[in-house]
């Protein structure tokens, strides 16, 4: 039977993919972006696969994490748990690494062990001949919405390593609204985020007025991602009030957003004062935020994502998903998850469009409408590009970049740039 | 594939068997326990089985949901939950039917969601060729632990409708502690629970100090049930300090609990102030308990007892399970369940010893050193005796009893008797 079956090897592929230049708080996207490709090999020759962080750190917590898999069953999911929390334990004041901006330091056993826990999944789905998504109490939608997911950016990289992206620059409301425009001609969604800390929150707030203006009705967002004060978040409240969905992240720390909550009637949403388990049981009573951005990439899995759903309804929040950089593995990740949980009810976020780029058989997942159809095939149902991996893998090799850093890239364009939050 | 099948039938057959003379808070343990046999049918022929409560509203609520579960895939277990709790609200002001004594009235669609979501299970499991546990995570446990788990009884029923149990009555100290090393020689416990609230705390006291002198060692509980006023139960506290391992619901209310909790060492447990996952939200915080007794009976099921286990690891609450009477379906759930949770670090309580019946292929389910081994067969690892369920519904028609009513039977033995509570 398939659960004598054993993981007998783990394979960590660090890839580099064309990103665009995206401004945000901490900086700009540098030309390549990082990440890994974790494979588990079973005893009968399958491969289940996740995608997560490439950056150095991340590649030695696999590295050091890898025994810890081999030889379990691809369903010892909770032995792989338990082990993975009791071997890889920060040493007392070490600062977890920190994948800037917007990803944040959650505990790098649990980014290990759901990268463990996603290629399991696709490997206990191979073997039962069964999707992920059954495996987690089966889809209460058939196709996941994702919102279109803006960013100020400059038209190309200051190294001009390739040509240009499609896109252009993008500073202005109009800019901006062009940008939406395209996208949604392209991908069909029915929301949209910016991502903003970028420029004074004035100009923000205008591009925030002009997307509602050109797109009546259609949710938005915005994610100033900590780099406004307390002051400028609570004096550009009342120009978003009739025009977002939530209002993420404006300021820094819990009790910022706290006080930020008694000044508006905006929900608050976060990926940064709420990031982890215990995180939540501190902070789910301080009223700062209405809206929480689960991640499995770093809360920990596709089953903590659930356990953190249950309590988001539990606590009345609501629930949308938090997007860094990826490619295609992480997209189905998100898909299968984001399909079991009911109270998912925001579009998730995702960086997709902004990736040209794919290490899975079949290339680019569509979208449609903006949103994703959850696969029916056996787990994840999407397997390796081994021609793609290794070109990714070369690229990786080649770009010399070994951790994502936005400040350094940034102070290429603006050496004044401090990096200093919040800027605003 | 195995998830285009579909639940075709749902058959709940109710079921009563022989139960003990066992006294409690509530009053004393009828003839007859009831409980109910759930069969999920699905489009192949196969059927995936649950055991629950057998009382005549939660057969109505089962008989009220079983359209929301029929035409489901086995693996539509969000689908299911989501349909039973969007149907089965309680009227505005109605008080959910109470399980007295120590069930509680936890919410009625957990108690269905609960019971379809096993059987499901179950269903998945005999279609994927795993057991239960291994779609729960799999284990951390080859055996589950289970208590040894003592009732103070008279030797026989006062309407001697059979022959009475081998076990003679249980009053004094001797008796509880002969009791106890007749049920530790059968089954091998290494664990006591009495249950309490019968006699004066004094003496309930002293049967635990009996206890004690008995079996050194021994990890021991004592549940009054919150059948001792506050007063009572602080004054018992310091002579049963250096004799429990946790002290479980003395003291009826949160309030009442966290107030002893002041003046004890010992950790309190409670399966009655914190029943389901919203008095979670609101009690855990308080203070008054550090165990929890999870139930999946009343908390929702398999799944929903894994993100109680979750909860309970971040809020510091060690973890234990409660039972009622019951049979080895059950006991063989709450074995794979307790299977997949490290933190489930107490032994279980189980009425199984209590239970000469069985309605499961093969009989009674053996204790190993006090454990019950995990199956690794395909579902739940147990399937019905059609010709032992015929029989137990033949005693359900026969014995009259509807709902279970340890106080009217206790009124029977005593006029005088009234249920108050706490009556110490």
């Amino acid at each position: 039977m398939a659960r004598e079956l054993r993981i007998t090897a783990v394979r960590v592929t660090p890839i580099a993919f064309r990103d665009g230049p995206l401004l945000n708080a901490a900086g700009i996207h540098e030309p390549w972006a990082l990440r890994a490709i974790v494979e588990l090999e079973s005893s009968d020759g399958r491969v289940g696969i996740a995608e997560t962080y490439g950056d150095a750190p991340m590649l030695r917590a696999l590295e050091q994490a890898a025994p810890l898999a081999t030889g379990l069953s691809p369903f010892d999911l909770n032995r792989m748990e338990a082990r993975v929390h009791a071997s890889i334990r920060p040493a007392p004041g070490a600062v977890e690494f920190e994948l800037a901006p917007g990803s944040h330091s959650a505990k790098n056993a649990a980014k290990v062990a759901s990268a463990f826990e996603v290629a399991m999944l696709d490997l206990q789905g191979q073997l039962l001949g069964a999707p992920v998504v059954a495996l987690l109490g089966g889809p209460v939608r058939d196709r996941v919405p994702y919102s279109a997911y803006l960013f100020f950016k400059h038209a190309e990289h200051i190294e001009r390593p390739y040509a240009p992206d499609a896109w252009g620059e993008a500073h202005t409301p109009a800019q901006i609204v062009a940008q939406a425009r395209r996208m949604i001609e392209l991908y069909g969604f029915r929301s949209i985020k910016l991502k903003g800390g970028v420029f004074e929150p004035a100009h923000e707030v205008e591009c925030m007025r002009a997307l509602h203006a050109a797109f009546p009705g259609l949710p938005l967002r915005l994610d100033p991602n900590a780099n406004w004060s307390l002051a400028a978040s609570i004096a550009a409240a009342p120009a978003l009030d009739e025009v977002l969905e939530y209002y993420e992240d404006p300021t820094p720390g819990l009790a910022g957003m706290a006080e930020l909550a008694k000044h508006t009637k905006l929900p608050l949403a976060t990926n940064m004062v709420i990031t982890t388990l215990d995180e939540f049981r501190r902070g789910a009573e301080s009223g700062a935020v209405k809206v929480l951005l689960s991640d499995h990439h770093y809360w920990g899995g596709l089953r903590v994502t659930q356990t953190l759903a249950r309590m988001c309804a539990l606590w009345d929040l609501g629930m949308s998903m938090h997007s860094n950089s990826h490619l295609g593995t992480s997209l189905i990740a998100m898909t299968h998850v984001a399909a079991s949980i009911p109270n998912l009810t925001y579009a998730c976020d995702t960086h997709y469009p902004w990736q040209e780029e794919e290490v899975i058989e079949g290339g680019r997942i569509r979208f449609e409408d903006g949103a994703v159809r959850v696969p029916d095939g056996p787990g994840l149902g999407v397997t390796l590009d081994r021609a793609k991996l290794a070109e990714l893998h070369a690229q990786y090799l080649a770009c010399g970049l070994r951790q994502r850093d936005d400040l350094a890239q940034m102070k290429k364009y603006d050496p004044t740039f401090t990096g200093r939050t919040p800027r605003f």
